[in-house]
């Protein structure tokens, strides 16, 4: 059995890894918006995308680099500010630029440098920009860098995001280190914005693309925050190998629980620092007829507004949780059905314990909640959904995001 | 060709209905809370019910007596305050019996009785106060009654909805009138909230049932608040023939043009008192692979928070129009779509036209919006989905409805 210990530090806490994070002049505001990461020797390489069909310009560069490299890269270079999405060939050529940019400063062949964006739709990346701040990115890399790379992914995120641990197996110490951003346009159907993890482990690409989508299935594609997957979610995952640790079948569980551990910190995060959240809220669907079913009901009452609006005022309203989980497509027995909210069962066998309303009311003041619809189809199926609450901040935010 | 004209009144426009709304003490705040609409002779009937799997007591019961009865009815009782959803056993009990007390004050089999509730869910009916509310409002029943019974189902709503229509055809001139409450739990896959029609012509069921569902389609099923098909959804039709007007096979189009007309008005006007909403938002997906396709494509950007929060700002946000088609699950071609807000084109052929944001934002400060999202996928097809803005008041309302 592995041993998962969290340790401080993101994606510069795995051996052999350096990165840098600035201000390079795409943001008005004149925060940091370029971030480098680097691994000193080529490493494996996997990456989870958006299944949205309007897909950024970086997101079909860094698929196609992928195939090309047979799961290959030595550097991830991402700005802030723009989504360069829905800008047309003039998009892929920049996206492109970017690319070839980034492997001459580094000095890796160009399908090695992958290439992430985010920010606004529809608007062009000001290269001039990026033509002076990639080469000063280069310059600036840290073996200590990962927390200013962390701060420059950032868009409306409230703060960074990092998380590391250090696996011990039988056969060796490895680390897996992580940042990701997330704020609005958060939907759980898959890798949700942007996630990096690094790993000294040494990994195939096949066992590493493997462990990655594995990792997020529970993770970054069990959360949400507003039901809105981007055109630009990626997670990606580097392997370099300089902890010495090779992953083999065997030791394939360690390198999936140190992804999930550090995975499932990073997505937290994200809704935690979701567009005006106030709490973090596992949803979970249980005896439900299918797993299917189960994830189709937790996304459906995470995503309700008026779920997530009562539990922004406090209210314990199982009724509407009752509400979406009966429209929301899974199989559904109300005479079956039942609602916990923290340790309190607020409605089974068909009535209601209105009694325990005000120690619910109590509970949902809390910033860290825990609620459980029972589908009552007496299947053993259940998920876990992560979502926040819905306040008045999130339409101001939203409201005024360009203006 | 019928000539539909519209003229004053609501539900009681018709001949040979009567109608009546009171306060009976199910609402704290003092406000009408029992509805009751009356035809004098047995009327055809015919009812749209929510797809919900959480169904309502009143809807089990009047989907129940609707097979009894074979289509046939004297009247619909509602009360507003009191969902009487999520109550068990007690809970069709209570439905059964205010089913029984209106039928007895009314003169008809119980059958002929349907019920409507709105309001909380998970709440015991308060029978006392039916008990005495509805004899008083048999009592109170009158021609002029419908505007009274209109207030009587508000919930949330900020404006009573009613609307009816002069059918003049070449057998004939018959009404259409109709009523409708709806302000939150508003999405557009079924009948949406409560809505009643009523007709002067003289209709069998099956025909009846057909106009009704037919005219739901592109009326009540497509709008949307807040994507939430609430718990007690049903559309009601009434046709007690007292103009004399028979409606045969070639006459079919004249009832569905009325009731659409009718029905046309009655869902915009629930989306115009949406909960928290200043705008009413057209939004067309158009070149669309199939009709399916259409639905999907605009009820996603329908109900997608980012493009509801971006028109309450009134920003021309047009990336998020297309994010929202591009993970709707309907095909969508990057490079063939296209974004019109109001008369103005922001995106064509892969490029945004920025230049005309300002003109768009101007667009954006009225109340009534027009907005088309084209797939490009070549393909012919299309859907209108009614919309509204999302505003901080929907989160007021919503975080402190029960408390």
């Amino acid at each position: 059995m592995a041993d998962v210990r969290s340790i401080s530090g993101g994606v510069t806490a795995p051996a052999g890894f350096r990165a840098a994070g600035l201000h390079c002049g795409i943001k008005a505001s004149g925060k940091p918006d370029l971030s480098l990461l680097v691994s000193d020797a080529p490493a494996t390489a996997a990456g989870v995308f958006t299944l949205n069909l309007a897909k950024a310009a970086p997101v079909l560069l860094c698929q196609e680099f992928l195939g090309a490299s047979n799961g290959t890269a030595r550097a991830i270079v991402t700005n802030s500010g723009c989504a360069n999405a829905c800008t047309g060939p003039q998009g892929m050529a920049d996206a492109r630029e970017m690319a070839r940019l980034t492997a001459e400063a580094v000095g890796c062949p160009v399908e090695h440098a992958l290439v992430a964006s985010t920010g606004v739709i529809g608007v062009n990346l000001k290269m001039d920009r990026l033509r002076a701040g990639i080469p000063q990115a280069v310059a600036a890399l840290a073996a200590d860098g990962g927390a200013m790379a962390a701060r420059a992914i950032m868009t409306t995120d409230p703060f960074p995001k990092e998380f590391a641990v250090e696996v011990v197996t039988e056969v060796g110490t490895f680390r897996v280190g992580g940042m990701a951003k997330g704020s609005g346009m958060i939907e759980p159907r898959m890798a949700t914005m942007l996630g990096y993890l690094t790993t000294d482990a040494a990994v195939d690409p096949a066992t590493l693309q493997r462990a990655l989508t594995d990792a997020c299935r529970y993770t970054f594609n069990a959360i949400t925050v507003d039901g809105e997957p981007s055109t630009n979610d990626c997670v990606f995952a580097l392997a370099n190998g300089a902890s010495g640790v090779v992953i083999d079948e065997g030791q394939y569980t360690a390198l999936f629980d140190g992804f999930r551990a550090v995975a499932h910190e990073l997505a937290l995060g994200i809704v935690r620092g979701g567009e005006g959240a106030t709490k973090l809220v596992a949803i979970t669907a249980s005896d439900a007829a299918s797993e299917a079913d189960a994830w189709m009901a937790a996304r459906a009452i995470a995503n309700s507004l008026l779920v997530k609006t009562a539990i922004h005022g406090g209210d314990p309203n199982w009724g509407r949780l009752v509400a979406a989980a009966g429209r929301s497509g899974a199989r559904f027995v109300l005479e079956g059905a039942r609602v916990r909210i923290g340790s309190l069962v607020l409605f089974e066998d068909g009535r209601p314990f209105d009694e325990l309303a005000p120690q619910a009311a109590d509970y949902l003041t809390g910033k860290d909640l825990d609620i459980e619809v029972g589908l009552g189809t007496g299947g053993g199926h259940a998920a876990t959904v992560w979502t926040c609450d819905l306040s008045k901040e999130y339409v101001t935010i939203n409201a005024e995001y360009r203006t």
